[in-house]
């Protein structure tokens, strides 16, 4: 199986294959070659446990499961370093019966069905006490790490300890409304909506921006209007709307610039909060094109370069035509 | 030029390009390829101003830069944004007058001059009272985030603003010493000696050793044995012995994996600390092969996968016969 480890220095959490690991000499040269659809494992797969089904989209569990949720999650000393059973669940979301690979290419009734199907697994596994986050997120393309099997899927991991970067938000989330007594995101909404610059799409109840201080080139994220902490309470009754706005997005990725490789990753709140409904964060999405490979030094301090202004990417995503 | 623009939510100081940015376009597409040494800029270098040369070491102002010294450091509201100008200084450290790609081939005695030139223009930099962090940093291999151009280089840029991963280390480390009164990274050094699991190389003054919760397959850290929080004066007097250690692994990477890309960046102090000599941090240096592509969703969520335990990455490194 594998181990979760912690970092000593900066306590990130790390999930670390042990037995299922690949000998030293795969890395080498790593090839990744497309699959015939006659092979695809998820237009044929008869194999996997189903864990949820409905509206055409499947919840499987991970063929290769990097966490296993039949040990409990208990911390122990290793040295001067901690380590633990990787306990939790990861799952794959087939999102369509039909071999298609881009989420961009799927009607919009597909797309809510994936994203309420995201908030029913959320909800699901709240329950095991263990649980402290839920990550929700897609790899699409070989750049963006994804094999390329060519049918859409997206991933959720239920992991016991909190993400660094979801501590990080909503510390300063916290700090921010400690000082404002407002939400952070409510503020950025309505000030990107006044001024516009940073727009890239939006509808009745969701809002496309590029980030004013963005990592990656054309990096947008996905806002709700309305305020909540969390995704899997919070989009009810509003899957149809993100959804028509995630498509609206990828769309403007796909034509505008060329089908590029893309990460998208819902960043909700912590499962355990002293209220689920605290003002201070708001939960969103993020979504990345992998386009550039400058993010070398960046993984290792921290410190990001983007090479081109978010105002000009959002004036060239919101000039494609998605409906040519 | 370009600005400095803080994250709100995370607090992370991003340097967006404002005037020399490419057009979007320029990103749907992107190539890179290898430039013939006969126009290398490396090599046939007579416009840039040369600002310290030594030993075959050149160290020469970005040609494109990125960060400006004329114009001072001052922070200043955008709406709910924070943007300064992007105060700092940006440098090639061009390692050779030889047209030689990888570090790994250089003589120990040129890659000594290289780290004693790191250390020279970091003492410079502390100089400008604006300068918070002096990155020291190599991009190996297009997938490492270089260009093709087949020169030895590496570069430097002093920043008015602290790296977030500089932050979070100085952060974690102070915690630790707070608690036991001991350092961190001297308590790994000796773990590490001890147990050997992780150890890929050693010589008098250094370790190279794979550390217990790796973001990445093969990610190596050399650490000085004796205790010094910072880099440009800590390795005084040990350059020879840090240059041999650093060929020592980056041979292994070579021989071992296939002349993978790569990048290094040196782990050094802040700047302005109370005290230069504070025992709670200890220089180091991160080695990364850039061999996956895995770290898709990891740049999201702060939330990593190695694929590989670093026990079996060490066995591996340590078994590369460097002296074939």
């Amino acid at each position: 199986m594998s181990q979760l480890r912690k970092d000593p220095v900066v306590s990130r959490w790390v999930i670390v294959a042990t037995e299922r690991a690949r000998r030293p000499a795969a890395f080498v040269d790593p090839q990744s070659s497309a699959t015939d659809p006659k092979n695809c494992p998820y237009c044929h797969d008869t194999a996997s446990k189903v864990v949820h089904e409905s509206h055409g989209v499947r919840v499987i569990n991970s063929s290769g499961p990097i966490l296993d949720g039949s040990k409990p999650f208990e911390r122990r000393a290793h040295g001067l370093y901690e380590v633990a059973h990787s306990h939790g669940s990861h799952e794959i979301v087939v999102e369509t019966p039909q071999h298609v690979a881009n989420m961009a290419d799927l009607p919009v009734a597909q797309i809510t069905a994936v994203f309420q199907t995201y908030a029913l697994r959320m909800q699901a596994h709240r329950e095991n006490p263990f649980v402290e986050y839920v990550l929700a997120y897609k790899n699409y393309g070989v750049a963006a790490g994804s094999r390329a099997i060519g049918h859409a899927r997206s991933q959720i991991m239920a992991v016991p300890v909190l993400p660094m970067r979801i501590k990080d938000k909503t510390r300063g989330a916290e700090k921010y409304f400690d000082y404002h007594e407002r939400c952070l995101f409510c503020d950025i909404v309505a000030q990107e909506l006044k001024r516009g610059e940073r727009l890239v799409s939006q509808n009745e109840h969701f809002v496309a921006v590029t980030p004013f201080a963005p990592r990656f080139p054309f990096e947008t994220w996905i806002l709700p209007k309305e305020h909540h902490c969390d995704f899997a309470q919070g989009v009810v009754g509003f899957e149809d709307s993100l959804a028509a706005l995630i498509k609206d997005v990828l769309l403007r990725f796909k034509i505008g610039l060329n089908d590029p490789a893309y990460n998208y990753m819902i960043q909700t709140a912590p499962v355990k909060r002293p209220s689920a409904f605290k003002d201070d964060y708001h939960w969103h999405i993020e979504i990345m094109p992998r386009l550039t490979r400058v993010a070398g030094f960046e993984r290792g301090t921290g410190f990001y370069i983007c090479p081109i202004p978010p105002e000009m990417t959002a004036d060239f995503l919101k000039e494609v035509d998605i409906h040519a």
